[in-house]
């Protein structure tokens, strides 16, 4: 991971001298950096040498991922991320729109530096399912016709498939057979499915001093998650239906009374399942090649996820 | 050019079906397609077949014309563009970031199918570049102390920079021999600066009826190009104080009284000398270059450039 921070500072010398701050700071978003960690392990080769293609493809997809945090801060005109001023909010939307642009086009352009143009087509053609996906996101905001199919298509476009490419490339470009390429992409999809539940759970159960934000924002800006699904189910009709009215923004939200029901009703209880269900159909996509060495340290990834969900409960 | 759309249209089918019609909308906003036919005219090879590469290469900088199109869209909070809703208008500021970068992911995604990464590589810094360019410019909004050096690197990066790769694409991609190639890029580069400056003139001196906007939109805005420094050196100090309180946004505007003094202290001669010396740096680029089958098509274009300029003056 040092090796990618050495190297992503390093590439900000590419950046033209008027945005080269403005990119750094963008870099310090950087979180828990989990997409490059999934390009170092899937890559695995139980050595301690740092690979070269391997730092270069985790700063690829790294700088996507930041580049779309940047652009949605704006849109959920958000002020802080990391209790840090968003891009938005320091250099003005306008700014961030083109901002984030810009850290795509690097982004890009770095998976150029590649002998072939794989990494760039796998890596163009996932931001653009990315984009997709948040896109349809965003259009059924407030929107209570939401229904659980397109749900899991948002997910799998938004989240699983830069997980998946992120796996992808490290299996791919470290030489490993073609078939555990494939296996380490399944693993990632279903692992970014995981993620995201996980991440949708947590808007509604996480601790604020720990995750650095308000909770239920998804509620408020009507955005319909799978907590939300699962209550909405388990509701007796009338109640249900104030509770769309909230997600159609008619009346305000009530989230104290939505998270006293959602414990009432067992929905931490179902949505805990539903990830641990993505988690077994990772590990699953492993299961024939337990002897590579990634193998695993990324089923110590999905173990670590299914205790994080668990912390969750209290 | 209808190899163009044909094969534009063709790629929309390359898109998620959830936001293929949005993207079938955007590509509507293709207006003059000048990128596009600096690549073709660069490659030319004065016979009539279509040379594939050449298509996509075309499509591969208009697709990224029309993605920052959108995102402009967003930041001006422009209604119409060429007399149609704007993306931004029509699907939300939010839908119309994320439509911008899908567009943008699939230029790059349609530069991964060249053999080599050097087509992508060479678009994705552009993109940077061109981002960076209007990312200086839109800080600079509402300030008086942009000097005519930042004006200067602000359009080489923003306009001339797309179309000097346009040119290099056509011409490397057609085989043309290197030194061509450089020659054409200057070319393309000198061009690209004209076609800016001769746009802001056009800004205060067109027909809104022909442009589809309204005039004077940048100096409603702040925003302070060629015709506006030229009238800020030759006003008295204290008309030229007062209009620098209108650009601030202080004060409003004043646009009829700004354009009957520009009219009447010669600023549109001193622009249109500007943009001319561009063009004379243009056509130097190719002077070694005659015999060569794209010269006399490139040299037309700007011959052309000369006589929408003269078509301002009224």
């Amino acid at each position: 991971m040092s090796a990618l921070d050495s190297y992503l500072t390093g590439e900000l010398d590419e950046f033209e001298p008027e945005i080269r701050e403005m990119a750094r700071y963008c870099l310090g978003a950087s979180g828990k950096k989990i997409r490059p960690a999934l390009v170092f392990l899937s890559g695995w080769k139980g050595s301690a040498i740092i690979d070269p293609d391997l730092v270069r493809a985790a700063s690829v997809v790294e700088l996507i991922h930041l580049a779309t945090l940047v652009h949605d801060d704006i849109m959920d005109e958000a002020d802080l991320r990391r209790n840090r001023q968003t891009a938005a909010r320091l250099y003005g939307s306008s700014a961030a729109v083109l901002l984030g642009d810009a850290l795509f086009a690097h982004a890009l352009n770095i998976a150029t530096q590649f002998p072939t143009t794989e990494v760039c087509a796998a890596v163009s053609e996932s931001t653009r399912r990315v984009c997709a996906g948040e896109i349809v996101q965003t259009l059924r905001r407030g929107s209570v016709s939401v229904n659980r199919r397109e749900y899991d298509r948002i997910i799998e476009l938004k989240t699983a498939e830069l997980f998946r490419v992120s796996c992808y490339l490290g299996a791919h470009l470290s030489g490993s057979p073609d078939g555990y390429a494939d296996a380490v992409s399944q693993f990632g999809r279903h692992l970014g499915v995981a993620y995201q539940i996980y991440d949708d759970l947590v808007d509604y159960f996480g601790e604020e001093a720990m995750i650095g934000k308000t909770l239920g924002t998804d509620l408020a800006s009507g955005k319909v998650t799978l907590p939300l699904f699962v209550l909405l189910e388990r509701l007796p009709k009338k109640e249900a239906d104030q509770l769309r009215l909230e997600i159609g923004g008619q009346v305000p939200s009530q989230l104290d009374l939505r998270l006293n029901q959602m414990k009432d009703l067992g929905v931490f209880a179902a949505v805990e399942t539903a990830v641990e269900a993505e988690l077994i159909a990772a590990r699953q996509a492993l299961v024939n090649w337990i002897a590579q060495p990634a193998t695993p340290h990324l089923l110590g990834l999905s173990d670590l996820l299914t205790i994080q969900v668990a912390g969750l409960r209290h």
